[in-house]
């Protein structure tokens, strides 16, 4: 693709579509929109224009397909592996004022939203109908659901309620050409041709701009129990995780958190809740839900014994909502916590389950022999671990050749031990150079061609997920 | 595309292939290899194949693909949609001979299969090990699971358990071009680019064939109940289901059969379990699992006073394990006994679960004013409605332009409700036609060009799902 032209004519048309007040290109709002939450990169657009309709969309697509002129769809920015930036300058599309949730349909138990609406600010919605939508990645106080389609994320309560992929029933998709497609139907079971509405989750935006979701909910259980278990090794609370699914428990939260991640984040939320010392290597952290108390008891104490197989210390049962909410904060800001501490570069590796104890084992052998530290914690119950990274003077592995190496070495050991290089947070940017890591030649041409299926001008959030 | 050439060199290729005990082109083998349960169609294949691994189907491909000779995948021939008969003639490669269940890996609690294995041995061996394999069309006594993936199956557990697509982690495909792929990782999360293993997940057979698949399990649940209500209003039953799921219950099965169907199939099995009189209209099958039956007595109890307020009959309680057998091979075998009574055409409408009365309304208005018999049954928790219709001398849907008009106005029905055509068998042959009702020319177009992706020379199982 040649260069593309960035003229007053580019401006003035996306001002005639959207409105004067909606269209920015002052130097705050370019720096502003030039980055997500990855590792420390910046690459301002050249125009950030806020839609506040499908077909305002529609338009927008359409003369930057005529003209190609590159387009990054954007989110809240809470990405951690670059979807949202516009590395090559162009149009940002943010969703943020498509921020309305349309219809909640409890006589079928479905959600029908705009991208633009926080994740947490949905959850509450439906949760006042005694509905729940799980999928709750660390950052759903500010993500919105939209980007959480497009990087089919995930979060803790993953391990019993599956990611976005499998509540997403129907969606509203912008294609680059400008037309306007529904993937499928409000329906629970679908076997109607090829499906579109998969292959748009996850796609990071390269494929079209999702302007309508259609989520499937279920019943809001009622009680949740929650417990932390310290372990002097983190390889045997990564065993200790796997038991516990052998034995038949289906934790609603089933978490990992590295000891020296504990540390960063206590300190910056002033909260002490969380036992530190030097006998501990690392917390679990396992919540049941259900709508029986009794049950849900009787499942925790089972559940604590089997963890003091696995040489757990001291179990601690968290009494009330206040010492939960405390608990999940601490989980929650983690990422945020360790980012602020130096470890800028972040992973997202997954494994089978019982691949993890492995997994952390090769991570802290890498440390050791390309000298950087590294602190792990994630979804354990999922196998899906997040390795932030700390290598003085290094802040991006995008782009840093030495960074390179260290992440070739650290995703083959992930592809030996039957995983991949992404669990929840998408390929973006800066991850594509390791695909054929995972992938043949032959499905990454699958996967181009299906790009250019999409988007034959190759103008939509170009350069994500692999090159073409 | 020509008409394929059907040489003694294809023979003797595919003799080389397979060896020439696996290659067979009597007239019975013909004959049978020409059909599968889809109404009373045949259109026998020039030959069949019976390869015994993935390479020598990859040696297939390459060659068909290389000779523009059509090629339908087959799996145990029990689809109600045609997506196995041969309708271009060509090969038929049947994968009977892939049966092998590679591994129940028990640390990880995932299996990976052949395709040939029938699905019930599946869910029996991982059984053994205290594991669940939840998808259970109701031809899993014959069924292979190879087949589940390509029609995205589903069956009773899928209301609590979600349908194949919920448990499928990687599959190993071969492409037209005779290249072998894995779609995905054996992960429980994956954002690693498109998400390649749903594409191929009820893609019937058009994009590539599968050759190995990998699961996801569950730990088997220790208990069921399992409940049978008599509705004197079909619309009244339907209106039950729903409130049901509003109540925040979420049973494991939620059947709908109406009294014809189980007239006719008690007839059949000879088996008089379920009361059948005239002031009867239809039964609600009521399943709940979990691990403590405390707890599902008393669900149970709550349920079956709901449906009291439905204006249900008296609720009759399967007592043991011989019972609830009893009640299952009823309900399992109500499509093969309605079929055998004439009724030879089968629908797999799918609608919002609330939408479920006005659907079966529109059902007998449409029988009334087009003089045809329809008995409805089937997972009405998913609002999937099974609609077997009799039409005096009309035995197929597909060919027939009468029935056509008739269920393209049941389409738009569907399509009026936010359903759509199929839920779980497919469109295969018979129901191309009407995609257009579902879904735009864009939606179509995509579709066809990713078609054109996996298979340019569209070798592969042509005509099935849209014309190219």
């Amino acid at each position: 693709m040649t260069a593309p032209l960035i003229t007053n004519g580019l401006i003035n048309q996306l001002q005639n579509i959207c409105g004067n007040a909606n269209v920015f290109f002052d130097v705050e709002s370019l720096h502003h929109y030039g980055h997500d939450e990855t590792e420390k990169l910046l690459y301002p657009p050249d125009v950030v224009v806020k839609p506040t309709s499908t077909k305002e969309i529609s338009q927008i697509l359409k003369y930057c397909n005529e003209n190609l002129i590159p387009v990054t769809p954007r989110g809240a920015g809470t990405g951690l592996s670059g979807g949202a930036i516009p590395q090559n300058g162009g149009v940002v599309i943010s969703t943020e004022k498509l921020n309305t949730i349309l219809e909640i349909d409890e006589r079928n138990l479905q959600v029908t939203t705009e991208p633009g609406v926080i994740t947490e600010v949905l959850q509450n919605a439906v949760k006042e109908k005694g509905l729940f939508y799980p999928p709750d990645p660390s950052s759903r106080g500010s993500c919105f659901i939209g980007g959480n389609i497009s990087e089919n994320s995930g979060g803790p309560k993953a391990v019993k309620y599956g990611v976005v992929k499998d509540y997403v029933l129907n969606l509203e998709v912008v294609l680059p050409s400008g037309e306007i497609i529904w993937t499928g139907a409000n329906v629970l079971k679908n076997s109607t041709g090829y499906n579109l509405t998969q292959l748009i989750v996850g796609s990071e935006g390269t494929l079209g701009i999702v302007t309508k979701i259609v989520l499937k909910l279920i019943p809001l259980p009622k009680y949740d129990l929650l417990m932390l278990a310290p372990f002097a090794s983190l390889e045997k609370a990564s065993e200790a995780v796997s038991a516990i699914f052998r034995a038949g428990f289906t934790p609603s939260a089933m978490e990992l958190v590295e000891i020296d991640a504990l540390q960063i984040v206590s300190k910056m939320v002033d909260s002490y809740v969380v036992p530190i010392d030097e006998s501990i290597a690392a917390h679990l952290i396992v919540e049941v839900d259900g709508n029986n108390l009794d049950v849900l008891m009787s499942e925790m104490e089972a559940i604590a014994e089997l963890l003091n197989q696995y040489e757990a210390g001291e179990v601690f049962f968290a009494d009330d909502a206040q010492q939960k909410t405390e608990l999940w904060k601490l989980r929650r800001r983690t990422a945020e916590a360790v980012k602020l501490a130096g470890y800028t570069i972040e992973e997202d590796t997954v494994v089978p389950r019982a691949e993890l104890p492995a997994l952390i084992k090769g991570v802290k052998a890498l440390g050791r022999q390309h000298n950087f530290h590294a602190v792990c914690y994630g979804h354990a119950g999922d196998g899906n671990l997040h390795i932030r990274i700390k290598k003085e003077g290094i802040p991006n592995s995008y782009g840093n050749e030495e960074m390179n190496r260290i992440l070739r070495a650290l995703f083959k050991l992930v592809k030996s031990l039957g995983g991949t290089i992404s669990g929840e947070h998408g390929i973006g940017l800066i991850q594509k150079d390791f695909m054929h890591i995972v992938f043949d030649e032959a499905n990454l041409n699958i996967m181009r061609s299906i790009k250019k299926v999409f988007d034959p001008n190759n103008i939509l959030n170009p350069g994500k997920i692999f090159d073409l």
